[in-house]
């Protein structure tokens, strides 16, 4: 019998902290407790080091193409393909993933979905891998059904892209709705990309127009409120159609304002951050284009002061979820641009979440260890059908553990990522407090910080229909 | 030198009441005092009775095509003309009308303007007539400046459709966020039909396939929040542009909520209610179809319990102007439909606003006089760049009296009334108080409640910028 | 027949700005026009000029006691008695005050008011002159009916103090509350002084007995929730017992936010500032104490950024009135004092107010004009029972006019002031625009800014009781 | 070894919710698991039942004397003393208790615990008993200082009643605010009973004298704006003292509206609720006096509508825990009363907690089980210091352990209960869902819902300070 145990760490969850032994067997956790002395189980001393449930990334994009419609010519798809940038999750100590299944226009949601499982077959990742449904195209005959019926599938949550009026990917305020009805009945989820893509697309044009090319106008084309906007349009169309909706990488104080206004009066609506609106400010858009470009990503990172708004909707509840919207292009895909529109949105981060956030976070007094357990692993599971089997450590629960030794140091630097992108944002980061051991469905497949698996073990996880978190 | 002369009644402005004569030399209020005696003067007694401005209806819809945009045949008008519909407004104390301009897609600004004046030369109207754009194409070229010099003729607010969606009324948001940039810069006041067309189409789509095609189908298919969600977009892209915004016809306790909300964040908005969703409810439109089409308007009337809190908004300055949207369709138009979704939306109500508010307001204890004039007459004038030549009675405003009678009763019934409309929705409504005389520009044009002027004296008004009210 | 023609003006008051002449016959306004031509009228040429309505000030303190109840040796009250008091109101523009009749325990209300009665008849003042009536003691037999029948008597506000626990003049919740149901029934508005009486009396004890006594500290012992707290507890016991209430000084943004969230509630609430919260920060407390003790004044002036909410406050009508709180001590007074505790709390200002706040206010763009005279003339006059009489300019009304010369320039200097008091905050303050003219009932009394009537000619004024502003 | 093993339950926490078995060990859960097989252990079987953390009841009147202050003649106490009270609580499911030690004025808070703990070795418990200390006179010397080293004895949590005014136990807000600064420095919670004492006593007083004596009107003299002004009242004098706060009893939804409210702002504010205000209402107080004085309790149960507001803010988090308030008093003293300022106020309910609230919570859809257990077991013991030694099973907790059978049908009636007191005011409540097995410190003292240990084993529980749950 393949038996795990851990031995004298202190278990960390969502909801309390305690010295106590893990057992794994079976790729199961079935006992927790002092002292356990089970026969023939592998051991693992955690003795000094915090033993957390793997995190749970629900917000990536892995073998995403360019605005995830464009032709997949060589190289046009984000540097990241399933192998890669799951393995660069593991040793960042995130074992679940969720990523897209992007419909293309036409094509049904059952075909789309099947193309996705099948690059998951031919491109096992090393941890486990849902997927959210990008809806683009309501339109064809039995789409509402065929959407529902995801849900048998697995795919319990749905995507729009309220923003980039002008790709294939934005949806106007009748497929919202259609979708949020849909979603009420299967028992699904709406996700949204909340910006407003109309007054977006035209300060864009009046910029181009204008020979406002550079990085920073990226920034300057969508105010504040263009999110808070689509956040409340979002809440009300999701609320109308009984749907629960989830808002994605929330940047600034409006916005988490609109989000808390919205949950204040009965909404149900949760959000998420990321670690780059927490980690840097708008600044980084200006100056040398090449850099700048390595930090354009949508919505855009704001002024100083909008970091504090975040951190403090992080602890009171506002937000529930810290996802990295890890969606990598290689430098030279993005010094290819000639203005900040063509520039390929998106920055890598897959590898570093659970590090700069325990730094960021908790080294530096701002959440404490329990509320970042639960942002990175237990609220993303329970929203998106996942909880008790991932997220927490509990009998029953998946076998996927993260030992982190508070002591261990490291500096962040792209040549030692897992990760093909050939740059980090997190370039010479330093902190006290790291990923030492990562074990996924009871097997150890991070040792000292390097992936040490001879196989990828992941593979598609199907999850469970929507139930209120209570 | 023609002078007229209102002796001894109660004059009733926005501020104040007081018992005072009030003299009207050359179309001008040139004194206002006691026992003014000039010379060669038309005295009229007034005393025991209110004297007030002459009422300022700035949301009328004369002359207007089905859905503003159909083939303009035989009778798919309103049925009320500008010399009929301006008649009838005189009759129930309006001196001051702002109707709509309606842009044809293709048609420039300038030109559609130039028609609609020329249908007043053509049609002169009883007492003046201002006229905001309805903007429904920006793409032609040169549409940004066009719209700009819309101000320079005095036509200094633009509107915009947010519902009917299947209507070439109706705007996406990048249109919108487009016009609030030009108001911004020219200096006029975005107003909105503010219905999220996106959903609404949805749920009517989905009513008609169903075969629930009723009357009480136009309410059920227009949920409140899709009028709340639409203001709040309204405020937050009218913000952004740093535009001023009004909403017009705000029917129900969620959408004052949300006018509320965001004025008290600072928003520059300000909202209209109208009389028939203070008087009604949404069970007009249910039961007998010929009876419950004359009361389907957009937005529709609401359930019991939507007028208390529009009440409440009037009198705590949520809501800023009671307006009539004016729109009369013959019953034979409104009977000729065979669904909800082709009856011809609206309700007349030009011969009745002031009226009926000041039975249902003031006499029943809902408003104060000067809250009444406020709402009727200063309020729009204010906002519509009318004032303070309109709206109020002060020294060098334009000589527009109302003579109300408060002992004077009356029965309304459609036989009676000047506007070409059929039927009245508020057949056999009694009221104690009624209008007496109405003056314009210094002319009894009304003498005992009916209109006796030989000729139409009205014709176009250009109105100033907007200026912020105090 | 005394008659006296205002020509060529502009008039502005709290609801429009227009040119015209002002006719006043025996004390009253008698006619507003063009081209007035009364015979036998003295005339005043005010072409250029601004003619507006006399202001009221209805938070002074004249021959006020040293915290109202001490013992009245030499000096030991306000330096300013009601004719010095008055003319300087009057040289100010202010025509009409409310000062207080200060009940001591065991005193009738009915004796107090004789009292303060007959300090008007011994020392008549320039302008007419009402009572609020600060209540301290509710326990004596009769009281609730004595403090009712104050309404029939023309007093139609009772004063209390949350503040100053260690006074007399503190009132605990029962006595609060217990007014304001007497004010609920006999038609007057409770006013409060709202601070925390109970908190900032331990912070004093704490601040003195570790030897924290500079002026500075009279601010660091009254923080700003002690503020709004108190605000709050006005606005909930009022509400319990249905009368309406009135904040004195609000000093800070939180203060004006709580009054803001009553109000929006529904709470029946208006409040005041005074200029001095406009026009400094705290730091006129810091350095010299001499200098320090000057500006010492409760609640305490506020640090930067406090000024800003407060302006926002008067712009969106958070805050009513704009009232002095004149509470004059002489300078040797204030010298006298060994620590913040004991300097006698107050600054002047009532001759100052109308042309500060024109400079502040309209001249550097905060406030426009009519908004101005709401503020200082309309909305207390409204308030506390004396519109239309005072307040506006309306056929009707007294014949208090001020003429404003917005050219006029002036320093303000306390050598040059009416006020006893030997320094003024405002020391240097420059201002374009100041008074030229006043008119009481009709009279002369102010000429090029010097107070130029032979005898006093104002007297007790009895107010109306309390009616809900529309 | 002394080994308990449950086996086969689902364990329920605060946070999931999962089958395993549960080993305790001398006294403390040392492992949770599969198929757990200790030598030697105890083997209690809870296949198909639930096993919950002992729940923790924070607020019981065990030995209280009649407003706690009065001469503690014959029966002039809550009828339930120590071993009673706390044998009751056993049977209902609860393993922890918080009761009060409560200062006499003129007694050192150090001799007060004394009293307190000597009672309780007098009078052991059955369960573990804390103390929280009931303040009532801070002015005796080094009453600040002796006050701060509770904190060093445990007991970590000051109460302040606002009400009672006419009671020794009331408190002005000075030194509400003293309390608070000391709380802050000590690291203590500052728990209060709110409601405004003033406004009350003079309603009572009115009351009283009009004749209105039933027990209705103890409801009628508690408006629920006493409750809720008292509330913002001790969120801002705690936030100025930088203090956190504990609402007791919450009533109604003002009250509920004012936590969240402050809660949004910012404040360290938790609350409760209590069983009674969600199972009743107000008009209990009407009809026969005697079944009347049952529910009379204070604040006072409230109309309809209140209950379901409470609920709703113990869904949303606004509301963290709900306890007992258990103050049983016997009928006799009840019906002694010949009005309803003097029936001694108070119901039971220590026993019945769990149950109810399984009832009415999650039985009837309002709440989950993980919420039930945050709101009963984890959360009082978070905000009180006891976490997660109490209100959790996690290892290293305590082994108190509820085995509670969904199946097993229950009928409250007094005659059956194991308080002293004679009613209950739940009689002939029926329940689908009672406790079976109570495990105490690995002990089991309750078998098939019968108390069956040999001698109480309870004690003083010394509990940490403050720290705010994440």
């Amino acid at each position: 019998m393949n038996r795990l145990l851990i031995t004298g760490g202190e278990v960390v969850t969502e909801a309390a902290t305690y010295t106590a032994d893990v057992l794994i067997q079976e790729g199961l956790v079935v006992a927790i407790g002092r002292d356990l002395s089970p026969a023939d189980a592998v051991v693992v001393d955690a003795t000094g080091k915090l033993v957390l449930p793997g995190c749970v990334d629900m917000h990536t994009h892995l073998e995403a193409p360019h605005n995830e419609l464009d032709d997949p010519s060589e190289g046009a798809v984000t540097c990241d393909g399933f192998p890669d940038g799951s393995i660069a999750a593991a040793v960042g100590g995130t074992t679940t993933i969720v990523d897209f299944a992007t419909q293309s226009p036409g094509t049904s949601f059952q075909a789309t979905l099947e193309q996705w499982k099948q690059r998951l077959r031919d491109r096992p990742p090393a941890v486990d891998v849902g997927f959210h449904m990008i809806v683009t195209d309501m339109a064809y005959p039995g789409a509402e059904d065929d959407l529902a019926r995801m849900c048998d599938e697995g795919v319990t949550s749905y995507k729009l892209f309220l923003a980039y009026k002008e790709s294939p990917l934005w949806v106007d305020d009748s497929t919202l709705f259609r979708v949020a009805q849909v979603a009420a009945k299967s028992g699904a989820l709406v996700m949204a990309h909340a910006e407003n893509g109309g007054a977006i697309e035209v300060l864009q044009e009046q910029a181009l127009q204008r020979g406002d090319t550079a990085p920073i106008w990226h920034s300057y084309t969508r105010p504040v409120r263009t999110e808070s906007e689509a956040i409340s349009r979002v809440a009300t169309l999701c609320g109308i159609a009984e749907a629960p909706a989830y808002i994605m990488h929330v940047s600034c104080r409006e916005a988490a304002e609109v989000v808390a206004y919205e949950r204040d009066r009965g909404s149900r609506l949760w959000a998420e951050t990321c670690p780059h609106y927490l980690a840097f400010t708008e600044d980084k858009l200006l100056g040398d284009w090449s850099e700048a470009a390595k930090y354009l990503v949508t919505p855009p990172i704001r002024e100083n002061g909008h970091a504090d708004a975040l951190w403090a909707a992080l602890r009171d509840g506002t937000l529930s979820v810290v996802s990295t919207d890890h969606c990598p292009w290689l430098t030279r895909w993005k010094d290819a641009a000639t203005d900040f529109f063509t520039i390929p949105n998106g920055v890598p981060g897959i590898e570093n979440r659970l590090e700069v956030m325990y730094e960021l976070g908790v080294r530096q007094g701002r959440l404490d260890l329990t509320r970042l357990v639960d942002l990175l692993c237990a609220a993303p599971a329970r929203l998106f059908g996942m909880f008790p089997k991932k997220g927490t450590i509990a009998i029953g629960s998946s076998g996927d553990i993260v030992i982190f030794d508070p002591r261990r140091e490291k500096v962040i630097t792209a040549d030692e990522e897992m990760s093909k992108c050939d740059y980090t944002i997190y370039e010479g980061f330093r902190m006290e407090g790291s990923v030492e051991t990562v074990v996924f469905g009871g097997e150890i497949i991070v040792r000292d910080g390097r992936y040490v698996a001879q196989f990828e073990r992941g593979g598609f996880l199907p999850r469970a229909r929507f139930s209120e978190p209570s």
